[in-house]
């Protein structure tokens, strides 16, 4: 394995390579292989890039045809085939069958930059500049975005600016279970020296991805819901890590019953691992003067294209909804079952999640990491988040074989009992 | 032709889609076809992004072959074969024959995205915050990145956030010919209170873009480094869209002979339109810690397949930066006639730029929107830049045929004389 | 009463004005005497800067003798007898016995000045940035300070320009007799994407002023002392409301035992109503150089002439401390019966406070207008605070006979029992 | 002379007692008496603070009497007869008589809280929040007014934070004789990506103080006010040094004939060296809500009493005008002289100045120290300015008599002859 070249001319920021450091070259489905030809199931899968596999063969030949055809690559944000493709498998198969009126904004093809379109589109339409975020949320790294991203990794790497425009708040959760986070939300609202300026929106992952797969409640998203529309606050669903499905349904939102007035999605929404990101927002909302927010890969062809062919194929009817909720249910007691393992061995441990998004915790990053690595030596990508990486995080493929399922929770138990 | 979800569900912030209101369906080399079948000319080719034309066909082979044999798409930042390829054809092709020493950073893949790392990197490494950026300088629209944009479009739709970090100075030539700027740079510089914090690093770009295809001087590029180096300043090259070989190298700053400490490119960097970029540094700058600034679609693998096979293609030899240089001497004699042709009609206009990066300044931009618009009716596509929007500006692709682009510039011709 | 220059010349800004419309034309004692001969005991008293009350006699022949002698009225901060005798009669009477080692920073004359040096005095000492306020705390207007402060009614007032630099925490009681918030508190220091910027500093009033007189418990108190010391973090009391002598000891956080890192004073210290502050800081923090942070009217003489003479006359032994302990628990007791007979009318109300700095909070501005209105009809300039104003506030000269005392507390029951 | 405790308690931000390193004690007129009963002419007068010069007889009389009278020394903004007294003697001495109509706002009491609450004013007056300040300008030290001020050594020590909200131009006759400054302001307000967000206002010293006694020229003056007319831009005209008489007429302005939207004064403005401030405004200016604007000391009772004492007895006619300028243009002739004389010696010094503001520039703060110590040793208190501090100030009293006036230049002269 030649890996010289990438050691020394790649910047030291480099990441994922230090965890899992071979050389991939090929790929199919829930599995990667490596060079010298040994294959790992995938269990981080691009983040939650992956949620159709690597290299799905039904969005591939939507990606061959159009490049067969010599359709439009690269066209800056004119109207081509590829987007008005994209516009109607959205409205139909998405949008319309959920009862949802949104505009569609195509900034760049990254998350960061979906956050980043979605927070200024907010200050723009309600006249007021500040975000509302949450602890442990996760919303991106440019600097706008940053300033609602919590870990502070990437807030002291800004050469010391201090991010503006945004503050935190506890998450569902985040006081215990006797507190309801809320009640401080609306306590600070309703206080005139209470140090919150009133907020322009609040932006929030229903299931924390990078935060350690923290699933806020229902009822409490319901409740967010309600005092934003009583302080005429609008409510931003950042779901870029837990949409697509990723929850057991298309929008993570759905489960609560709530409606967004912003909504983001990018990593699966490509469905093949292209960048892409769209915002969506209520029509009344679309507040932006032409060209007021530009990119050059606004709008990328190619994902467009990918992206109606994965909508279309796996959202015309609920089979992967109720596929996801199944393999959901197996992921969550094989973790239960190693909580229980654990606690037995002392370790205080517990699973948590939301459909195919979920997370053994146990309880220090540096345990969770002893179990990832021994996992990558069986054959199994998987890593951890968190504030200090202790959640080891499911994010398999949804479209995974059950056999690759069962193997890969086979290796996961094995290598935390090698460990513990 | 049916534009009506186009209209309904698109943001109101799409704007190339109001200039050139058609449904492009393909794309070949210089040659759009929308949906009606009738062909225009590209003089905009992604406003610098497709240097290599439409569905280049041996990038596209390269391209097809990677998906064929389901090689990574998507990998976060692990080691990947594409990557590795791609890292060998910049070391070979690129950094090596110029005697360039520079570690890679590979960020979100936008402009944007290159250009905060590049900042925030400067900020890190110096322990300074303040970037000097330019009069008419576009450097992204993220948080960061709009500090050093000065396009008040963007920067008064932040909801009325000041922008942080950042001061502007007068680009080359801003204060007419009888002022040096630098002059008044080095000044503010030795002056201790002249409320110019000390700059972690300026970001320039060499020919500017978006500001109306402004070239530096290549003395006055020259003493800005000698002022960086003599303050401990970084010189920030923003080369995303005069890099790759737009004006006749492939780095912008070769003309000039100067080295800057960290470089940005982006646009035709993937030589396919797919969302590519990166940040070379000098190697003693990385001063990243691991996964300090991350980003989904960092790395993005089929443009680095693409990248690759462009840098082999057209950069293993100097054909086409001779070829460039060639047909930049063209356009700047046809875009000289009108410019001459417009003066007998009372109308002061010129001609400027570096090989095939100009620019026909017709003095306002209610006139270069009426050359453009004809311009469209005839057959080119091809758009204005500028504080208002006055030059009508060639970005064509690189690899034009001699008959399109003679065509084209009939076109322009033909338009020019039709509305004047 | 001649007020129409007052009212056109003066800017709408003008506050007290509207509350008492009166001209004031002398004052002694715990008395002010209006234009037309009315009298009226001051229980707002210069908002606490008052506390030896008007023009107190032993005060005012220091300041006569030092005018007589034509000492230095303003020597920006050059060395003078009156800085010197200052210093002397600030460490033998005050520092020395309560073992307290600071050095001394005279800034601009004011409160906010003070904050800002200190604030900023703990971002060059520590490298971090970030400074921790609390719900409902007032630390002053001038924009640094202004992070600090947490009324909307300030900060809507800066032209949109977010504050930067300070988050809010919850103060002590604010979530409720269950919470204590400094578990909050914990959670976020510990908590690696908590979204928290590890702080510079804490300011902190032990006793709100502007913020309703809401009393921090000491053990409270205490524990942030202890969270700071673990985390590297400045304890910084701003003293400047609650300190002098107002909670009945001459720093409000001695009642805590606890020792702040930095202290800001203003408003009673120099006991005469004259402009001065100071910083006071352990002498390790002391990082200032030179001339870095100046101002026209830093130790303003006559003041350190007053506040000397103060010092001397009444903190050389602890009868004032002991006087004030009583009065506050006359001004307790009265409180009490008022909320107690408010509460037989069905009006929640209660009294809170330490020493001479006390509220009866009647749950909504509204009554609390009310009820001052009432009572400036009857003689008596008393003032609310609070979130919403529901607090009134005794803040009394501490030097308050007990006559004036008692007919201020007997027109003030009369004034509840008329409204309600 | 006892300074143990001066040295062992104050913080090392001194910075005046390093340059004069003895300890006052008396002060009268231009003459200040240290403890060894040496005297001192006082070419500083706090900075501009003591036009009226020391412990002035007919002011300290009108101070004394309020004394002695009791009337209100600190009484926040409530009416008093100082303050009616106040605006009465500004309405009928000042504004009246030049045709001026502004409203007054009373902030506290320091240079840095006026100009704090001017450009607050002015970002909510026009919904822009940019305020452009100019090289070498220093407008104070707190957060707000420390964006406007162009030294390094305050906008260094924040601890890291960026300043926001302003950005600086040249001043007048920074770029050479051969470039009109403003020429560049106008061209980066009619260019709409120069990165100049659109100003809500302008601050500027019509002479500059601190930046090195620099004059604006009067023509220049007017054609800023007029693009600031042209631009809906306000004019703040900082008058807090030049301002109440120093450069020969009460405002500074006044010489160019041209009314600013908003002044400030402080310094000289209470004629005793009492801390007081004010800013002026056009009447549709005030935007203010009751108290969106506060501070303990805001309009400080003794302040106005001795400020409408000195505006009745030195500003009823021209005679002081007239003496300020006679006396300017012996200070001017003698610092010519000096001037030439360093000419000779090979050293390039010159003079500038209006009034009784001016400066004799030696080109280096080395020498400028070597001339000011030595004058101090020879009973001169004399100090710099400008950016290295090259500049030799002199600021005496508006009131100095001429032969304390020779006597002060002659020590000077001896000074420079004896260092060169």
């Amino acid at each position: 394995m030649q890996t010289q070249i990438l050691e020394r001319m790649e910047s030291e920021v480099r990441t994922y390579s230090r965890s899992f450091p071979v050389v991939f070259t090929k790929a199919q489905g829930a599995r990667l292989t490596a060079e010298d030809g040994k294959q790992y199931i995938d269990f981080l899968a691009g983040a939650g890039t992956l949620n159709y596999g690597h290299n799905n063969p039904k969005i591939k030949q939507a990606l061959l045809d159009y490049l067969a055809s010599d359709g439009i690559v690269h066209g800056l944000d004119m109207w081509t085939e590829a987007k008005r493709d994209y516009l109607e498998a959205l409205e139909e198969v998405i949008l319309k069958p959920r009862g949802l009126d949104y505009k569609v904004h195509l900034p760049g093809p990254t998350g960061t930059n979906a956050v980043e379109a979605a927070i200024r589109l907010a200050r723009v339409a309600t006249g007021r500049h500040n975000i509302i975020s949450f602890t442990n949320g996760f919303h991106g790294v440019t600097m706008g975005a940053l300033a609602t991203t919590g870990n502070r990794k990437f807030r002291e790497a800004t050469g010391g600016i201090p991010t503006q425009g945004a503050a935190f708040l506890p998450f569902d959760g985040y006081m215990g279970e006797a507190v309801d986070t809320l009640d401080y939300f609306e306590k600070l609202l309703g206080d005139n020296s209470s140090g919150l300026d009133l907020p322009a929106a609040v932006i929030v992952e229903t299931v924390q991805g990078e935060g350690g797969i923290n699933p806020a409640g229902l009822d409490w998203l319901k409740r967010l819901e309600k005092i934003c529309r009583e302080h005429q606050i609008l409510l931003i669903v950042d779901d870029i890590q837990a949409g697509c499905g990723r929850t057991g349904k298309f929008f993570s939102f759905e489960h609560a019953g709530i409606t967004p007035d912003i909504v983001t999605n990018s990593k699966s929404l490509s469905g093949y691992g292209l960048p892409f990101a769209h915002v969506l927002m209520r029509p009344e909302l679309d507040k932006w003067k032409p060209g007021q927010y530009n990119g050059t890969f606004r709008g990328f062809s190619l994902a467009m294209v990918t992206a109606a062919a994965a909508l279309r194929t796996y959202w015309s009817d609920d089979k992967l909804e109720r596929d996801v909720q199944r393999k959901g249910r197996i992921v969550a007691e094989r973790f239960q079952q190693l909580a229980d393992y654990l606690g037995e061995k002392g370790i205080t441990a517990s699973e948590r999640g939301r459909g195919l998004m979920r997370a053994l915790d146990v309880g220090s990053g540096e345990r969770a990491d002893k179990i990832t690595a021994e996992a990558f030596q069986r054959g199994l990508v998987i890593e951890t988040s968190g504030h200090d990486g202790q959640a080891v995080k499911c994010l398999c493929p949804l479209t995974i074989g059950d056999e690759d399922l069962l193997e890969a929770l086979d290796i996961l138990e094995a290598s935390v009992k090698a460990v513990f």
